[in-house]
């Protein structure tokens, strides 16, 4: 909900253009060798953290409305974001936090603003290679950067709420989805896939017990070894086979 | 979005009470005996079939209002609605079909009424023993029935659409959230659950595939024969432990 901070030819106008009481909220995560991380942004107006977010305009998808905000105010594009769930408790409405924020921008603050109306909002995720992108505040946004899951600064609005379900979302689909795969190169050793689900579940895993169950998933293929002359100390290289990825997500179990 | 059929001293003021360009709609499934069932509305203006729907108050819950507009629509009260998908195409909006509603209930049609513009619809999915339940048709709406899920008639809006999305969300959560169980007696066959299963995924499945996946999720648990003296042809019973259950919904796959 980054509009509050729009600039004031735009702020009073903007209300026609968008749909009135919803809002979209992204949550990031970045993976990078055993490091798990959320994108988090600072508002210029306000001394406070929040997630990515904003409206859908009258003539937007959802799914369109959530790729600009992210666009607009991380300078991520082009990554795939999904529904996770829909936050729309009747209390869900924050008129101190945009009064503070009007207040910064010099306007009067104003308790019957649309913005501080109740608002549904929308939680889209997403799973990305934080060494692969570069976050950049845009001009609502003082600081736009990558914070480990374990260390996040208090959030605004209900945004801790938000990125908690979103986490717990994304651990149940490491195996429903196996949206994991993505982020490993395309052959890995079955401790570096340990190691991200460990990172992930926030746990240590019995080696056995992970081999096997990753094994039954009939998702990957066990790269030939190659010849070396040395000692037979290499662990076994696998790859992930989309085709058996995709068949196991259309049939589950059956 | 029932709502076009609210009487005419309500219809006028509704907009102030409810949030504007949202809106929710149910898809209540029915099990019992092999047969899979949707709960489906004909409207008492218009000749269309169409799912239970309607809007969310100012100061309701999303979930509390999807629960007002099923026992209010259909008599059903009570049961487990899980919220599945968000409906958010840009295009999604109906003028013709309320204009046709309008012109019904003896009103001029106006395309620029509230209800006309785009809605973004928030999908909600239950399953319940049909036989258990009695839909009941409320002052909106001519009839209120079960539907065979292979016989349903055209649904009006994009209804159906709707309706298969939350078919194949319903399909994937019989193994990851296991919401078969709950529509089977205290004790079952191995045959009456693949019955279900099959019922549900709308094709015939393997035996022995059937029954070595379900034993490998480990949540049944094999109850004592009883010693019947005749010969050893009644099959083993099951019942579905519920901390089990919990534990597989816990943890997954480790």
């Amino acid at each position: 909900m980054q509009e509050t901070l729009k600039d004031s030819k735009d702020f009073h106008n903007y209300s026609d253009k968008i749909i009135q009481q919803l809002s979209i909220d992204c949550v990031v995560f970045g993976f990078h060798q055993n490091q798990l991380k959320v994108l988090l942004l600072k508002s210029k107006h306000i001394n406070e953290w929040m997630l990515p977010g904003g409206f859908v305009l009258q003539n937007e998808d959802i799914e369109a409305a959530a790729h600009r905000i992210l666009g607009i105010r991380t300078g991520i594009q082009d990554i795939y974001l999904e529904l996770f769930s829909v936050f729309g408790s009747a209390n869900r409405q924050f008129p101190e936090i945009h009064q503070a924020a009007m207040r910064a921008c010099g306007y009067q603050p104003d308790p019957n603003h649309w913005i501080c109306k109740r608002f549904v909002s929308i939680g889209y995720y997403a799973l990305v290679d934080f060494s692969k992108v570069i976050p950049t505040a845009d001009e609502f946004s003082a600081i736009c950067d990558w914070f480990d899951i374990n260390k996040i600064p208090d959030l605004c609005f209900d945004h801790a709420h938000i990125f908690q379900k979103a986490l717990e979302k994304l651990r149940q689909n490491l195996d429903v989805k196996l949206v994991g795969f993505n982020l490993l190169p395309p052959t890995f050793t079955m401790g570096e896939l340990q190691n991200l689900y460990e990172t992930f579940l926030g746990k240590k895993l019995s080696r056995t017990n992970f081999q096997r169950k990753m094994l039954s998933l009939e998702v990957l293929e066990r790269v030939e070894k190659k010849f070396s002359g040395g000692a037979h100390k290499a662990p076994y290289l696998y790859r992930f086979d989309e085709q058996k990825g995709e068949a196991f997500l259309e049939k589950k179990h059956f």
